[in-house]
């Protein structure tokens, strides 16, 4: 059988996850908790369960739901996005990612990316026959050069991709970085697909730069976000794509076929838990003294420490320590110091290797404790 | 903005499930049940939630549920799935869908398609920029004439989709149809696509022919299970995909940046579920006692009964009765008799129209005797 995906092998993200329990190590490599979601929320969802809500919602997703967002967003951002035409529940974010891109990309449609990027972005992009135009970033900043990325474009550029806060890097769009964006996309047809699922996690008083604040953009973008982060809980596997309505309609062709719909009890579980405002307002202030406890922690070790302004990744370069393939240092640290982390060079299609490696530090202070004491001795 | 979609609109499930709770009808369209589903499996997801199953499952499913479908195909098929290589959870049977032909299906590819059909297939082909290539079933019987396959067949012939019990004629496959499909097929490298969601849902003491039970055609074949429809929780999205190793591992590297996981709690509860077999056991009886009861109801109104072999679908023809198109029959059904069904042209990519509804009867008997009730007069 002839692949469609010759290249790709089983993502990183899996491929550490069972490293990390075959070596029994301090999983730091996939984005997930370690500590419980809120006992309440669980609670909702036994009771959606019990009142009913088993069968099939909505295709677009449940009203509640949708209308909650809606305000949710309103009250963030004081954008109106309206719930029936520009919002869609999805099973997660990287299905929405899947599914605007399955909507709009046909073959040899170009799709501009930045990299490190989410390891979905390129096969998927690649699965639609359409071809992935790189623009590779590099430490300490990630700082994006517009005019670098102006000359990306052609005629059959379609897309770009944005992810701000950025998975792997945790850097921040600024609100500069928007405005020249405005300036490259004005009086043309290409659209956004902006990876927003960090929303939440911006630090330091920053101000997350949604391209929904900028009706130039919002009128050409996906916009997708996830309650997996949100909600510290990955497992459920629900998320949502904003977009005006001519690109909504795009977008549930296409979702409508592939998924159909949602989970429905968590769905209703949800929206309400979001009835109340603190259930999501305080997560940034949390996950930031995660970020600033473990850098202490690791500002201990010989690792170098990059910025973070967003995300709940910290990544931090290797280059006093080792010669080494971040590939194989990382191999290492979990061997021999029993810490999985990932390698960033898992994010560059070309392997590009800056000796940098991703921690997730949304675990408790006892775990980034255990893992921060182990990496001392590197 | 131009659509990959042109001709796709809101899938026909949604429209009449939306019909249905405006005129405030009996909604026999949409397949799903309208009572509770089992409490003892609600209680196992609540248990699997406290239990922490929160997080991101492994990508190609929950290792206890993948070992515990591969013990149920066993019980029931003696035949062999290595959960490891050969078995991947999905969200939900048309997810699996999706991702089986977007694995496979490549520009100019040829998919055999048999009409009337669930109405994803077309447009997930025609999506990946596959042609579909179709053979139109006629009442009563649906029966398949595989020398009129064969003609379909040519170089670019890479798959065939098959689905029984069909949804919605309620036919299936007979182990003649098996045997010719295997000539057909042999010595080609064409693939199959077989949709099993209503494996379990056959009557009559007939046995499901599943493609697995052909060595021949399993080494070729993806094969798409529900567990929406075994227990009764269609919005729960959960669903598998079975195939040979070699097409299971490009099954996977589409999934994974499709959906990339699916419901961790849920995974969790309905493996502990189906530990038990009599769970998952005694579904015909109950379906086939439902089918029974609503046909014996139906005897009394003028529409025509058709053979149900399998599903939860009923078929009727009102040829009888009036001349209307199927799409204003059950539009008044709906405004004038209070009941929602599916007229069967919309499974039929010309709107093929031979004067037939289709009815769900997993419903309570109250729900269709009221139904029936309405009925009676048309
Ligand atoms: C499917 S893993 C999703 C992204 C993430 O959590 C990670 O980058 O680790
Ligand atoms: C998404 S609707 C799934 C199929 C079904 O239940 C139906 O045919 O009604």
């Amino acid at each position: 059988i002839q692949s469609k995906l010759p290249g790709v092998s089983t993502t990183i993200f899996t491929v550490m996850s069972k490293l990390a329990a075959e070596h029994n190590a301090i999983n730091l490599s996939q984005g997930f908790p370690d500590y419980a979601c809120d006992p309440n929320l669980v609670e909702l969802v036994s009771k959606a369960m019990q009142d009913g809500f088993n069968q099939y919602a909505p295709m677009p997703g449940s009203t509640f739901l949708k209308e909650t967002i809606a305000a949710k967003v309103e009250n963030l951002y004081k954008v109106k996005y309206n719930p029936d035409t520009e919002i869609t529940i999805t099973a997660g974010g990287t299905q929405a990612i899947f599914t605007a891109l399955a909507a709009i990309i046909s073959a040899g449609d170009e799709v501009i990316i930045f990299e490190p990027a989410y390891d979905s972005y390129a096969p998927t992009i690649k699965l639609l026959g359409g071809l992935v135009k790189t623009y590779e970033l590099a430490p300490p900043s990630y700082a994006i050069d517009w005019d670098m990325v102006k000359k990306l474009f052609t005629a059959r550029t379609r897309m770009i991709i944005l992810n701000s806060p950025q998975n792997p890097t945790g850097s921040i769009l600024s609100a500069d970085d928007m405005k020249a964006l405005i300036k490259l996309v004005s009086g043309t047809d290409i659209l956004i697909l902006s990876d927003e699922v960090y929303e939440h996690l911006i630090y330091d008083g920053q101000q997350h730069q949604s391209v929904m604040l900028y009706p130039e953009l919002k009128q050409r973008s996906f916009i997708v976000a996830s309650f997996g982060k949100l909600l510290h809980a990955t497992g459920w596997k629900l998320g949502y794509c904003l977009a005006p309505e001519k690109l909504t309609k795009e977008f549930r062709k296409v979702h409508q076929f592939n998924v159909f719909s949602v989970n429905s009890p968590m769905q209703q579980a949800i929206a309400t838990y979001l009835q109340t405002p603190a259930n999501y307002t305080g997560i940034a202030a949390f996950f930031q003294e995660k970020r600033d406890y473990f850098r202490s922690l690791l500002a201990e070790s010989r690792l170098e420490l990059l910025p973070c302004n967003g995300s709940y990744f910290q990544c931090a370069s290797y280059r006093n320590i080792s010669d080494e393939k971040d590939t194989d240092f990382s191999m290492r640290l979990i061997k021999e110091f029993g810490v999985a982390t990932i390698p960033v060079s898992a994010f560059y299609q070309k392997g590009t290797d800056h000796k940098i490696i991703r921690f997730c530090f949304a675990k408790e202070h006892e775990t980034l404790a255990l893992a921060a004491e182990k990496l001392k001795n590197i």
